[in-house]
């Protein structure tokens, strides 16, 4: 496991993440403020993938490099407000949901272990009758 | 700018891609110890959308439990290993793309207003004559 390779991926996932964060962000303020270049920014963005941050940042600067600087700005300040709150974040979202997980499982297993109990069941899922326990 | 939302939304975007890193790692390992296993982990990795890694956990829990619970765990592990590292990377590299996209685009326009002062070009791009330089 290249834990190093790992990290370096995720950071750069997580960088065209707020990117696109950005994006959004700027389509909303201009909604507000200037209808007409929202509307070319989301049909821009919609045109150029924006699964990768740097390449949809170039193509924008190219055709209006107002708003790709707008939204290297935006981008910065996400980075700066909301990364330091992201590691607590996903520690705990990881286990809250390992949990939920397990949970739902074992769940599940149990009412199995009721249903089979039925034999008409028992036979739908290839378990052999339960002997030890004549109440069933 | 809804700066909670957008923590949550990278947060979660994060779990999910971390239970992908989680089940690529899975793979690499069980191909060096049981071949067959992770040549249908990978063939159902394919097939069960991974974007939302809660879904592909309940998924892969149904068919193959044990594979499900040992992703879980790497996913724990490699949060553990990783997320404190995350928010500088993630804004450094920003303030380094930020500056090179800024770089990138100044060099840019320097070109164009070298090349501007070329009359036949000029005209290309729509741009007067430049009459204050008349040694171009």
């Amino acid at each position: 496991m290249d834990l190093k390779q790992i990290a370096q991926n995720t950071a750069k996932t997580l960088q065209s993440y707020l990117t696109y964060q950005a994006v959004r962000t700027v389509i909303t303020q201009l909604s507000e403020t200037d209808p007409p270049t929202s509307f070319w920014l989301h049909n821009f963005s919609s045109r150029e993938k924006i699964q990768d941050g740097e390449a949809y940042i170039q193509a924008l600067l190219r055709e209006r490099q107002e708003l790709a600087f707008r939204i290297l700005t935006v981008r910065a300040y996400l980075a700066e407000e909301v990364a330091d709150f992201l590691p607590e974040m996903v520690r705990t979202g990881i286990q809250a949901a390992n949990m939920e997980h397990r949970r739902q499982y074992l769940e599940r297993m149990t009412q199995i272990d009721t249903v089979s109990s039925s034999p008409n069941l028992e036979s739908q899922i290839g378990l052999e009758p339960n002997v030890d326990n004549p109440s069933s």
